[in-house]
């Protein structure tokens, strides 16, 4: 299976909005076999290989909540790794939700009388990450907005237009969730509050309408990116080469560093990701830049094959 | 001319989205002739008849700032007014807006070069009245969504569903905007500012793609509601019974005390307005409740005649 990356936040959509991207962890999984793990690709020498291993963690998690006694718990779990860790592409929730949709297909196997809706993945997938921003795009694919209220958080798909590309500028340094998490103010004023209101709206009517042109010019965020700002060094430089670049809007994906600049053509995507690039090496700073379009489709198991 | 009802906020979009409605002010305004003021309708007998009345000081404040030298200043005005005053349905933007597109018609007639834009006439009209929420969709009739940045604010059209019904519930008990104004904080916990950036992104989802069933259960507003909802006396009461009649949601009219119900079908709507009447007459409050679908046309005068 294929779990994508995802890029939550989307500027105005700080703790609500996110996005599937076209670049995926795949995970593999046998059973009949002895327990082994099996990494390739991004950090694959820093993660465990043992049962700590997140998506064994989830894995284990969504066979226990449900109490699937009669599946078994020895596999072989071959990983190939492409979502870049600690870069605010959303790695972990991509292992949460590939151990929870891998665990309730082997439920149906097994066990199918246990096996859970996509619904009830979704809310042991938020409950493990601490919040649904990534793992709801990585879960249902697409564009989604949470809503949370005092009984839970509804999840909304927002429609995408199919010329809508992201490029995805990845800088060689490290900025956990944590450390950015921290400079975020526990409370705003009101202006700040009514522009982030204003904003989001701003950013649905662009996708659900196709007119993303609507996102020139002041589209932006005032409750997490200008704190987060300082901890990324070359932001402003690379966020202003974008722009000129023909990038409609930059916004952090996630709590960064990673950048995101939304583009209307392929074509303007590519040389954005050029001058993403060429910015942060003249801060110093390696960069890998991509273009993806997002997601459209939900993670699955496409084949179940019982050892 | 006839100037529509505004209602501003819309729950979530507080301080940046409004809706023109089908209730009007008319105007009539004709040249050569002795300046005669002459009003019929809401309130009527309390708006001054002089040069302070504030249509008049709309258009003597266009033809001003235009330098309409060779506009006649006399003019016999009729006004016929239906917009409930201190009801928080835009009487004032109404009374704005009228004087300024009328001034304008007037440029037109008598002096061209001068008349100016309806982006210039919007931005006369968000000065005069101190916000855009309510002069922006009397202007522009419909849906709109203004987003303040520091350099001026960005206005959009959101499309409407053509099954869209409100009910307007007006009780007979005034709330000064300046009183109601006055107990919305100025600053916000971070998850007041994230729930409504994500409820008006549910507004512009549920508009946009016309499935306002995304409204039905927690639609809501954290940053002036539930500040307003002690000065409404009934509120709680009103709620409940439009919800339980079959509205999707309710919210506040712009400061209040008018209540808006959304509804999805007209004779729901009719429904939802009994029902309303009702709890506010049990909490000994008389409420006149209307049915309105939103207009979708701007303002404009039709006909000019030269006296």
């Amino acid at each position: 299976m294929s779990v994508p990356a995802t890029s939550a936040n989307l500027g105005p959509g700080f703790d609500c909005m996110g996005i599937a991207l076209q670049m995926y962890n795949d995970i593999e999984l046998e059973t009949g076999v002895p327990f082994e793990i099996l990494i390739e690709g991004e950090a694959a020498h820093l993660l465990p290989t043992d049962r700590s291993n997140a998506v064994i963690v989830a894995i284990d998690r969504l066979l226990d909540e449900i109490g699937a006694t009669r599946v078994p718990r020895d596999w072989r779990v071959r990983m190939v790794n492409r979502i870049p860790v600690g870069s605010g592409l959303g790695s972990s929730a991509s292992a949460i939700v590939g151990g929870l949709v891998l665990g309730n297909a082997l439920a149906q196997a097994f066990q199918p009388e246990c096996a859970i809706s996509t619904a009830d993945v979704l809310r042991i997938a938020t409950d493990m990450e601490g919040h649904p921003d990534n793992v709801t795009p990585a879960l249902l694919g697409g564009a989604t907005l949470s809503c949370p209220d005092d009984i839970g958080t509804h999840t909304f798909a927002v429609p995408i237009p199919s010329h809508l590309h992201f490029v995805v500028a990845v800088p060689y340094f490290a900025l956990y969730t944590e450390e950015s998490r921290k400079v975020v103010p526990t409370s705003f004023p009101r202006s700040a509050a009514v522009f982030n209101a204003a904003q989001s709206a701003r950013l649905i009517l662009a996708l659900t309408t196709g007119n993303l042109s609507l996102l020139r010019g002041g589209f932006g965020d005032k409750l997490h990116e200008p704190y987060r700002e300082p901890l990324i060094p070359g932001y402003a430089d690379v966020k202003r080469l974008a722009l000129h670049a023909g990038a409609l809007a930059v916004t952090l994906s996630g709590a960064g560093p990673s950048m995101l600049a939304w583009c209307d053509e392929e074509h303007k995507a590519w040389e954005v990701a050029d001058q993403m690039t060429l910015a942060w090496r003249e801060h110093g700073i390696a960069c890998e830049a991509h273009v993806f379009q997002p997601v459209a489709s939900p993670t699955v198991v496409r084949e179940v094959a019982l050892g």
